[in-house]
């Protein structure tokens, strides 16, 4: 058995997870998974967290390149994130020969082509299971278990954070402000939340699972993504009242006409397998056409579960390291297949406008949506009014988003209607 | 791209399933998956399948050997099931240098270290993904994606029969006889339906998925199990009243003693991720020291769904032929752990006695509790009565498996007691 030396560039919270389960296993390794592995070197911009990690002092670099560069190190784990430096990192790190295991998300959404091109040059690995789902294996599963199945769905609830949130608005009435500052106060959202509330990490993870699952390349830019900033808990209880549950969902649908990909809030029915995965866990829900609806569970975000993926994919690199078999599945996107524009969505749709309390609002919002072929199945008009405001719920039949979308243009521009509180699509999985 | 041939022995309904998937993406295994796959010798007892598939008369035959012993056979398919002539096949394909796909979940419970050393011997592959969960990846997330993690818990409802008979009774009140009488006229038990309902097909399962999750071996043998026969609806009624839902659990656990592995109803709490899987569906959960809590669902049973997880284990083992690599992933079983003796368990139960309606009967039984040192948490004497026969519902505090035995042996031997209705295990996950 060789052994083989394991470089690491970015220690923070799934790094430290990283060198954490290397200290408490590396002889498991050995007699479990049949591999020597060994932590060789570390780079991180900052030195102090090479000494909380109580890790060598000569093996340390605030250089990336000092690891990228080191003859020795056959496997590169990048955890800086983004699209920068650790774009950078990946690229110099396969260009050296050496596989490469990241957790990133967002480099895998937009450059996933380009990195899987240069690892096939070489003829090498790069794993990225850490980069959805967390600890949930579902990269592997698809590139390997289901490999059988033409995939026709992915649906994923992909983004703790929110998911913590909605679970905290739904189940005890919490504001959509109040659940973000727990969140926060908990550590499952940052500072800044963009990237969470407003779906866009939801849409990187879709963008990956899709491609995968359709052998076909979707990219960040091509997921239409809407969050859940203007959701409130009367939404969420209206939803209930319906038999629904409102979760944020990345959908990916193989269509006849091309991929439907998209991260919206969406009711789907309380008895579907999503709708019980609460609090800060993850799920991808996958349908194919021999192994039917499958789900995969667990925990989506938090160091130990982040840490478990990229070092599983550690092993795994070393097994084909070991036996001679790197580059032993690569890019899967054999097809190109057209992604399809949101415009011509069909759903059903729930829409909470904050009307003036006037007479005759009914009946002119309803007026616009009839006049764009919008057929109603029901209209909510709750008795709150607070400072002359009134609540208006609709629920559409199957209606085109287009013709949604030029309704809704339509009744905001009325002067007696405030806003469009909330646009929910209503998925009757 | 070598072209790799494949043999099926065995053309019932997972055989059948993978002729149709061969049938319809045998192109997509070139092209997505990368590799040139063909099912090219069939066998069968009967020869009634070879002409409903429409195989080549040619290229099938009653007789195994003219699959195995076909020295253009790079794969066998081994779906006949059991451990009698099956055993032989893969042993015999082993042998002659071939790799192994099979469903056969009693041969790898029985004798799985024999077919994994025969498959080191050569050198080759054996997979059998399809011996556990139907569709469902698990085997393979547990030898690859979850490598990094001491696997601590897997418990799972493994067995498709049994989770739609319970949800029937709980749901909709229909006796054992009546949900077994349902789920044999649709297909889901057998006509002899022993190996479901009593938990015999779980105890081979849960052995499989122990052995690799804990890296020790672990035989049917050593399985306790208990089955469903003596559940009444109304149990699943006081279960639901506390709280719990009452499913045929799988479950295996690795302790400081050893491993604590079983079958048998357990009442687990109704929020668990378990408790909303029901029907066929199968879903196994796990936890991990890294990963913490997953879980794995999706159609247990079911030609189409294993025939998935069939083929997916072919493409890999073809995908390992074309690269070079066979036997990447062999035996995990690094250590001897023990298995602990069932007796040692410590748990709460949930016992139902069918008693005389006589005078005296709680307190008379309560003191045997008593006498063995089991604490009790509480005693329902439910008001209906019929012939004479009244019903009392014990529910324990934590209490030793061997306690409760004796106390029950003693309390059966009792004349005012006509049997022992009901035991089930309260596991609060």
């Amino acid at each position: 058995m060789r052994t083989i030396n394991v470089g690491i560039i970015g220690l923070g919270t799934v790094g430290s997870g990283v060198v954490e389960i290397f200290s408490r296993h590396a002889e498991h390794f050995r007699t479990r998974a049949g591999v020597d592995m060994r932590l060789t070197r570390f780079a991180d911009r900052s030195t102090e967290r090479f000494d909380a990690l109580g890790l060598p002092a000569d093996r340390c670099h605030t250089d990336w390149h000092a690891v990228v560069e080191d003859p020795e190190i056959d496997i590169v784990i990048e955890l800086i994130g983004g699209t920068g430096v650790a774009h950078e990192v990946v690229i110099a790190a396969l260009d050296a020969g050496k596989s490469v295991v990241t957790a990133n998300k967002a480099l895998m959404a937009t450059a996933g082509q380009e990195v899987l091109d240069h690892a096939a040059a070489q003829g090498v690995d790069v794993a990225f299971e850490a980069s959805v789902g967390g600890g949930i294996p579902i990269i592997a599963p698809l590139k390997h278990s289901l490999t059988a199945n033409e995939i026709t769905d992915v649906m994923g609830i992909v983004n703790g954070t929110t998911n913590y949130m909605l679970t905290r608005m739904a189940e005890d009435g919490l504001s959509y402000a109040a659940a973000l500052a727990e969140a926060q106060a908990k550590g499952f959202a940052e500072a800044d939340p963009t990237a969470d509330v407003d779906g866009l990490d939801a849409a990187a993870k879709i963008a990956i699972l899709a491609s995968i699952a359709f052998n076909s390349r979707v990219v960040l830019d091509q997921v239409p993504a809407e969050g859940i900033r203007s959701l409130a808990p009367s939404d969420l209880e209206f939803a209930r009242d319906m038999g629904y549950v409102v979760k944020l969902l990345a959908l990916a649908h193989r269509t006849s006409t091309g991929i439907d990909i998209r991260v919206h809030p969406t009711m789907i029915p309380a008895a579907h397998p999503l709708a019980s995965v609460n609090g800060v866990y993850n799920a991808i829900y996958v349908v194919g056409d021999s192994v039917g609806e499958t789900m995969f569970f667990g925990e989506g975000a938090g160091s130990a579960a982040a840490a478990s993926a990229v070092v599983g994919d550690v092993i795994e690199v070393a097994r084909h390291l070991e036996n001679g078999c790197l580059g032993l599945v690569g890019c899967t996107c054999a097809e190109e297949l057209p992604v399809r524009d949101i415009a011509d969505l069909i759903t059903r749709y729930y829409i909470r406008l904050q009307v003036a309390d006037a007479p005759g609002v009914l009946a002119t919002t309803s007026q616009v949506f009839a006049d764009h072929e919008v057929s109603l199945a029901s209209v909510m008009q709750p008795e709150v009014t607070e400072g002359g405001e009134a609540v208006l719920v609709y629920v559409t039949h199957r209606a085109s988003e287009s013709a949604v979308r030029a309704s809704l243009a339509e009744i905001e521009a009325l002067d007696i209607v405030h806003s469009v509180g909330a646009l929910l699509r209503v998925e009757d999985l």
